[in-house]
């Protein structure tokens, strides 16, 4: 940490502030300019310290350093790391995972319907919301434990795995008894409260980025997970909030593709929430694929104009076919398969 | 709500969209132009049906007519609401409402040296937060339980009422036991759940804007309470995140002029969070004021050099005395006093 | 500039960089931590030196510590620059100066009218666009020359100044020939050669902040005009591009209470671009006042159903009639008058 | 177009704005609903009636229901349009176009250097700044008219075209006269004198997206340029302006794939602006060729840490090189060559 002194501070202003982090167990350099002072500061960062600097008079602003994150970052582990989950699918190895199906689970013949339709093209894990968090209190707010039930049928008839959201920390447990991915919802990236508790648990978390959270953010939501013993995290890019009115967010692969440096966690591209226009989700599911990322979030949906929710942004079955095996080649090109 | 169709869609298509939404049950009015036609829907809304219009073949745009806020909204009550709280505080009366202290609760003394120096000046209302929502798991995470004892005393002791925040289901009963007002962070304004809670309790709840969250997705957070039953609800507008970069978040003053215009709940800003820079707090305090807010939400720490965090958004009690008197005259002008 | 190695880079590497900058006429001064090197750069900085610096191997980032702004910031000039106008008009003074009128010269007896009902009421400056800049090459592009001369009657009539828009480099002196202020529009803030044209006139300029345009930036496109020798430059706050869509732009209150900080130069607001809509523009044009700016920009028409453009955002002069007497107590609130 | 009325418009006042509607050539349809009713307006769109309208008393809003560009539509030209320059470079055509180089042109043996090396891996197209747009007056402005006959002078010795930025309409003729390709910067987006000034001269324009430009925006300004005469507009996505502070600016692939859908023009991608960080420059560049687009514009110097700018986005040649094998498989698997 580096903290910049005002120019012209008096040497004793300088002095007290030294003297002050050395009680704090700090080594100090001092490097003189010709009209500022720099205070180097080594040692382990402690908790408020660059907020009490930059708050103590004479201080013009602190410049943090090291990036924030640990467990999470590629110094902690360089290598990959890929999730195994049942059925033989690994998340981060290289075959791409791709996980598709509806915004909401409606019903059973809707879920069955949609994932043999996937299946049959080659995706591997099925995703369709029980718990639907919505804007509004007076809409649809998803079947909860029926819709549970009704993934889990889906998946012995198919051999399917589940990824669903999980919205509160009471619905924790239900939600990993019947899903092999908890998916922890843009919305809730900061629910810290809810990142401890699927941070407690023997499943593997998908994290989607928070509509206006920076990447170091969403690492630091990865981190809050990790930090509670849970070291399978995948992240997952979902669009971001600007200015752009012509699609629902603004896919950032950019993000996907720091992500992949920065880190050791799979990343996978949710292109369906990332733009909301089903016109341009092909290109940008070969896009995101050929950044280099681990996977797809697709949403597909056998009638999207019967839809509960997210029809615009849906595949057709057909659609969906299509796509996969547009994407084969993209994957290929990467040195990937699907 | 109108269905825009694409230009020179058959007449077919068109009839059968229309007896689609007959049999749902609505009122429909065809108005043909020179290339498209366009379909008035008259009814009741339903969940989902824009969605599921959007997804229809032949479908250009679905253009919703009505806001989606009821029970917020001056339609449904046109008069402001006032909350009453003990000690004779109202909000949203004629006299603004300040709340002051420090980010976080960080010991007795600390908070009662705050406290006396507030309500010296004419502050009624005791912020310091017990449960810290901090980005960093690493991070100081507030001294909980201890902290919210800390805040009782600090109440009996001088009579101000306190506001704290709640960041978990779990903790409303608890969070609401020892205060006056329970806050929804800026970071929960989307945890639905969490407002389920807190609008199932009989406790006013300060509920802060999200920092990328649309004045409509605001309102609607508040309906998600009100919709429990709780209508005690104060909007506080805190800094929407932006490109600029000299300040921590640009503080959206015209949001709260619409939150006030389009609903009867009370309004406040929290200049300290929303700018982040000690510097322009007094400008922007004065600003809000002008705006026609309930009242204000200040940081303001004895020692702020010392501050576990915040510190360099936190005024000390001399420029929070400063700031007090010069706002007397502010306020005067809006026809408000202090 | 502080060089900020990465962690273990070579001493040799770091030696390297050190002479290198040595030669470039620097001192030098290294402060080892224990596991990066930081290297304090000390001298004039030069063109394009921290982007060298950062593209070498081994350095993991550049931290500039100067603000780049010199003739600009209160250090140059530590009293407010006033700009002494014609017929005694002062910007920067105690009293507030108001720029009021509609978007466009419509014709002349539509600007006489406006210039009668304002002047009544104590505006200083008639504003209306000859050219106008137009998201579409189809949409009416102003009188040009025909409307210059419509705002030069009507100041000979009734004693107003003008300020009115100049687009291009080649109207730089007719414009300049026609009015008392300059105005370079939000479009136009970073087009340096209309900056360095109306920095070689001898005309007060205001320079709108550009819509996504960084307080920084804003601060740097003043500096381009002031480096030419042009010293009376008023900046003016006009709303920035964010995700909300209540409202055409973000007013952001917090540039200016930074602008009129950092800055010598006196800084005015615009609410009705800053907004779009009306119904807000009393409520946001109170706040600007109150946070200690040196004026207003409001477009008024007298009939706003007929504008040719802008007529959401436009008052009547009924409305700022209304505006103008309440802000003659926010005003003297803050220590100014109107 | 559709005007809104608020709930309980009288009868009379609809009428009376049918009737004004009508004087102005337009065929109206009322559809009455429950609370509300709704104006469609039929006939050609006239300059600021959409304004007019919603300045009226008792209009709530006025959707428009036609997209503003013209020429640059499909609607206009389905197929898409392909431009042709010497050497038999096609821009549009199923080989995709790089264009690579230093941000500016320095001097006569690097930009040789440059040269050689990217014609020697399949690039067509050699970029370069004579006149360079700097946030500061301080800063290197480029070479200017030196800059221009040295590109004038590689272009001879080697055969690549010549693309370059023109940023006041004085230079249009010279700079057309030295390139192939004239470039319109981010910040000149919306410089409409500058616009119609390119758009009069016989040379293909490349027109890079605003920082904060909507699509529609962006398109909007190639359609000034179009109507001007020129035809031959090349799309660029340069990254847009978020809270994101890991990159420089967010790379919009998603505004590049609508642009692709909504127009004929070609688009191409510029990954080293857009992202500003060297390190994940191949993996957009590979996303954008996924993505569909014509080309890329790519910063390559020799020697990147002697960069006068832009030194930690420019590959080396070494790292362009090994791209540019990369990208080979990719274009393939969309359709492309390279």
């Amino acid at each position: 940490m580096i903290v910049v002194m005002q120019p012209e501070t008096s040497e004793e202003r300088i002095k007290e502030i030294s003297e002050n982090l050395k009680k704090r167990g700090f080594s100090v350099h001092l490097s003189q300019g010709e009209r500022r002072t720099l205070i180097g500061v080594i040692g382990q960062p402690q908790e408020g310290l660059s907020h009490s600097l930059e708050a103590m008079q004479g201080v013009e602003k602190v410049v943090p350093i090291s990036r924030p994150y640990k467990l999470v970052s590629r110094e902690f582990r360089p290598k990959n790391s890929v999730i195994e989950l049942d059925e033989g699918v690994l998340i981060g190895g290289d075959r791409l995972v791709i996980m598709a199906g509806p915004c909401a689970v409606e019903g059973e013949e809707q879920m069955l319907e949609t994932a043999q339709a996937i299946k049959s093209v080659g995706a591997q894990i099925l995703r369709g919301g029980a718990f639907k968090p919505r804007t509004s209190p007076y809409s649809f707010q998803g079947m909860k434990s029926e819709g549970l039930k009704i993934l889990s049928k889906i998946r012995e008839k198919t051999g399917l795995l589940i990824v669903t959201e999980v919205m509160d920390p009471y619905s924790v447990e239900e939600v990993a008894c019947y899903s092999d991915i908890l998916q922890v919802g843009a919305r809730n990236m900061q629910n810290f409260y809810l990142l401890q508790e699927v941070g407690k648990i023997k499943k593997p978390v998908l994290l989607k980025r928070g509509m206006s959270a920076t990447v170091e953010e969403w690492l630091m939501a990865a981190e809050y997970i990790m930090s509670e013993g849970n070291y399978e995290v995948i992240l997952c890019e979902r669009g971001i909030r600007t200015f752009e009115n012509y699609t629902r967010n603004t896919l950032d692969l950019s993000a996907a593709a720091l992500a992949k440096q920065f880190s050791h966690l799979p990343v996978i591209v949710d292109p369906s929430h990332g733009t909301g226009r089903r016109d341009i989700i092909p290109a940008m599911s070969k896009a995101a694929v050929a950044t280099g990322v681990d996977g797809l979030l697709v949403e597909v949906h056998p009638r999207p104009e019967e839809a509960f929710s997210d029809g615009p942004q849906s595949l057709t079955p057909e659609q969906f076919q299509h796509l996969m095996s547009e994407l084969k080649g993209v994957a290929a090109s990467v040195g990937r398969n699907i």
